[in-house]
């Protein structure tokens, strides 16, 4: 989903960001409770009990992933685990989903045969399912997954919750899916695995909005950035030490990685967090301080936000 | 939006449409009332007293327009009239839209800046606002609109409810967009304003709405392709006489020419229908009949669907 993060950073000034947050201005009665900045946008239906999450995510050939190393089992699986990420990182229960697909000649038959029964039946897991789309040809192939969740009303969890003296959490271990990005598409090992098939934390999502958790969000463009978008949200400042790393991955693809999918949330340092949840574990990595809004120190020293970034260092 | 004709156009068999139908089936308690094959998925929230409206439509650089043709403005105003005439289509009003773009190295901060201007001015006119979306970088301009449209609950005017008997209608007059894409953009026409400048119908659906229209569409794809669409939705045949013509149009171009975003409307007979609606004409061209299903005839012989279709004849 579109931050006011990303659009920072996507021109080197930040005119953009400034138009966004004119166009972010809500017009009154219009049902959205939050536009521009979190994981999801919220609207409220007329009289409805339920709040509804949107999000959408652009899944493209050569800049996220590439024809020789994705199958159209993978694509379909990264590009629908993207959206539902981030209705897991604000409690939401996925509803349905539409999928816009730009589809080149190389895809063939068999090929869309394969993408859209995995589309639907990882839709189908996850509760959901697929309301619509569009289909193009194009040169490249390019997916574009909405998902719409649903949470009871007032109790999504937002970014910009956390207060000073929240611990700092993390579920799983970071870094396998830039391991798997990095060691040269050695499709049999786990960290691959970890790659293409990341998994949206849905129960996860679910007992974050049970135990009251202040904010979340989840590790889609690596921990050092993710953390700091949630801090400038939350107007704070984090010290942790450090998370959790996948086996064989170094301490940098942990705290930079992206794609990993995993839930960031800080919660009351009253409230017991289990050490793990369904097999997952839950580690708690810090707290919340007052200081510099947005800043993260990592052992004392400050961590700068290198998550992985489409626009600082565009691959090819 | 994801029609069963546009999947059984796409590739040469129909497989792909037999798995999007499996695919189609919504699970019970899922709160989608319509899924994959009108304009607009619909969705009831629980407990509220409007339905909600969703569509999704992909503008692609060399599939949709051209860099060249195309200015900032022309591409935000119609990637988003392309999904809000699906809103008007159902008698809808837009509530918010999410855009996610894919921008190559040419767009630069002028561009984006008047693209993000245009789509928020455009959404408020249509009383919507930019809740969200997505940025990615890439070599051709893509971009992705969802709309969200609310309706009240269960007045959403859909494809299969045109009746034996019924009139059928079509708002203004028809090829404009076409002869301004065929003849040469010649950019001070008022043919090629049409096509960079359509208008999605808002008002007229929420007459439609009024009137208790039986069915209506949008003609995104050609009078011929999109009647037959509604036809097959429906299960009736069509008889029309020629419909309006734009000026300095050929009748071909009015019968088949797409991207007109003109609505196409099927009415009880009893139902007085005013000539124009805010100085838009409105014009009975024909009666549905029972006779096979999806077949349309003008002025008494079949008309064959040779609406715009970007699979058959793909543009480059």
């Amino acid at each position: 989903m579109l931050s006011r993060t990303l659009l920072a950073r996507f021109r080197s000034e930040s005119s953009i960001t400034h138009r966004l947050a004119a166009a972010a201005l809500i017009p009154a009665g219009s049902g959205l409770i939050l536009g521009i900045g979190d994981d999801c946008a919220i609207y409220r239906p007329r009289g409805s009990s339920e709040d509804l999450l949107f999000t959408v995510d652009l899944f493209l050939e050569d800049v996220h992933f590439r024809r020789a190393t994705h199958s159209a089992r993978d694509i379909a699986h990264v590009a629908l685990t993207r959206s539902l990420s981030d209705i897991a990182a604000m409690g939401g229960v996925p509803r349905f989903a539409l999928i816009a697909l730009c589809v080149p000649a190389w895809a063939d038959d068999r090929w869309l045969r394969t993408f859209f029964d995995s589309a639907v039946r990882g839709l189908a897991a996850a509760g959901a399912a697929l309301a619509g789309g569009d289909l193009s040809r194009g040169e490249r192939l390019a997916c574009d997954v909405t998902v719409c969740g649903g949470v009871p009303r007032g109790k999504a969890i937002r970014r910009d919750g956390a207060r000073p003296g929240n611990r700092v959490y993390v579920s799983g271990a970071l870094g396998g899916s830039a391991l798997g990005l990095d060691d040269g598409y050695s499709k049999t090992s786990k960290a691959w695995k970890r790659h293409v098939r990341p998994e949206a934390r849905l129960e996860l999502g679910l007992l974050l909005r049970k135990l009251r958790a202040t904010a979340a969000i989840d590790i889609s463009d690596g921990l050092s950035l993710d953390l700091r978008r949630l801090c400038l949200a939350s107007k704070v400042s984090a010290e942790i030490e450090n998370p959790p790393v996948f086996p064989g991955a170094a301490l940098e693809q942990a705290l930079h990685g992206g794609e990993e999918y995993e839930l960031l949330f800080t919660i009351p340092a009253s409230v017991k967090v289990p050490a793990s949840y369904r097999g997952l574990p839950l580690t708690c990595i810090g707290t919340i301080c007052r200081g510099s809004s947005g800043e993260v120190r990592l052992n004392g020293a400050p961590l700068a936000p290198l998550g992985h970034d489409h626009f600082a260092r565009p691959q090819n």
